[in-house]
């Protein structure tokens, strides 16, 4: 069973009202209603030494960022404003103050640069060298709109993407700037039906919009952005489209809207249109010799 | 330094908005404000191998089980209502969807119980044997009262305990009741002036409503209920005293509300009332032969 299989079957065993809870298991962040007009979202990520992380290669004001930034980046996928922070570690024994100084650097340096606040937390110390553990869940409040959900791929969408992809574990992975700003100026301009941030990969999280839209998709290779670091490796497309932890947002919106967005963009970030939602119920892409293949969900499998 | 001096640092480097954030770093849970007349509140915990559960000597479901109570126990302390919770969990190589499915068991069985759900999480395998962290956070919501803190504590108050202390090792702390309907009745029937729930043992959550109240406290040994557990040991009073993990209430409140309470209790949790604030500024303790020591702190602490 690989993470979307058991994903989807914890969000099958969910049955929460939709009134209480209008977004549950299975989308970038869930949502709860608290009062009449109030809704609150929450998400949750979790890092681990060896496999988000390598200390010989980061230091852990990066890693304190980047455990602030991966749920922003989970705010900006639903076009949501982050509120406040609770950050939780398991520390390796010889951990102590210092080091959580550091930690606490990196993540306030996220906090303070996206508008947050951390405002409570957990530490636990093993009793040995274990690797190092940390784990932060982010309350934000809905942006323009109503928070974006990964669901609403609309037959005849164009599919874009902010900035470039692949590559980034040779160092965006843990310097990356969520795609917050971009998501609120997008959703203020135009009328998104879907978004999601890239973490496991463009193919695999294409899929996430397609399943849960019930919708196909066809993008362009010749199309995908990519990143300096993707053109860098042996196979520039297989990084685009399967590397994690681009944390760019991927989303879909109508032919008109696309045009719209793409004509008034101002913004440094790059927009790129790369293809477009169908009523195939399969993913493919088109090769620059015009060949059309079937595009497999190819990125990053936690349970795999 | 340890956890109670990093937790101090923590919240003092914090500058966030009374307003926006009626309590923030330091407390059972914190606050956060999303409209004129709607406040939600969020903790966090979590739970590693080696430190928090053994799992030669508990199950998965156990341990799922006590992620979430450890968090009810929280909303209990501040007297609010679990609403919503989010689990992250990082996995040894080994663990799929049979040890997954065995967590959920647990997490559920636990959310249902004490009526909130459980509306999101992530999923991380780390590429070899280590040890098994998962993490909870959750959200709650006022309950008949303001969310009790730990500072509220006023001279001349009673100190009470739910329940009996002391040896939770020994299998309570797999399977322990959290306070909660307690802690909601309890603050129906009278004003509460302070609350904690004992996770580090008597002596250290004490010392924190003290500390944080800014008072003295005297309990007498003689009164302090102790468990079943704590009886079966070397030194039942020392058990009861240090432990960790009992996850009763600890609490304040006048002489004629405790007088009040403890007459109109009709609960089968055993309320105790075991001693007094004053001004003292220090923690002292009334052994059987009447003489007085001073009381250290002495329980568990997450950083030495």
């Amino acid at each position: 069973m690989n993470e979307n299989a058991i994903v989807k079957w914890f969000s099958l065993q969910s049955r929460v009202s939709e009134t209480d809870f209008p977004i549950g298991i299975g989308d970038d962040m869930a949502e709860v209603r608290l009062g009449q007009d109030t809704t609150v979202l929450i998400t949750t990520d979790m890092l681990a030494e060896g496999v988000h992380f390598d200390l010989q290669k980061s230091t852990l004001e990066q890693v304190g960022y980047k455990a602030i930034a991966v749920n922003i980046s989970d705010c900006a996928a639903m076009a949501t404003v982050p509120v406040a922070a609770v950050v939780s570690v398991a520390l390796p024994k010889e951990y102590g103050e210092s080091e959580l100084k550091k930690l606490h650097t990196g993540i306030t340096l996220a906090c303070e640069k996206f508008g947050c606040v951390l405002i409570g937390g957990d530490i636990t110390s093993f009793k040995s060298k274990e690797p190092f553990v940390i784990s932060a869940s982010m309350l934000s409040r809905p942006g323009v709109c109503k928070p974006l959900r990964r669901s609403g791929a609309q037959i005849g969408d164009c599919i874009c993407v902010t900035g470039t992809l692949g590559g980034s574990e040779s160092g965006k992975h843990l310097e990356f700037e969520p795609r917050l700003q971009e998501a609120l100026k997008i959703t203020g301009m135009v009328n998104v039906h879907s978004m999601i941030d890239i973490s496991d990969g463009l193919s695999s999280d294409l899929n996430r919009i397609c399943t849960s839209s019930g919708v196909g998709a066809i993008i362009e290779a010749a199309k995908i952005p990519l990143s300096d670091a993707a053109k860098k490796k042996r196979k520039p497309l297989n990084a685009a489209l399967n590397d994690g932890e681009d944390f760019e947002l991927l989303f879909t919106l109508s032919k008109d809207d696309c045009e719209e967005l793409l004509n008034r963009w101002r913004t440094r970030t790059p927009l790129t249109c790369i293809g477009d939602v169908n009523d195939t119920g399969t993913m493919q892409i088109k090769m620059p010799d015009d060949k059309i293949s079937i595009l497999q969900a190819g990125g990053y499998d936690h349970l795999s």
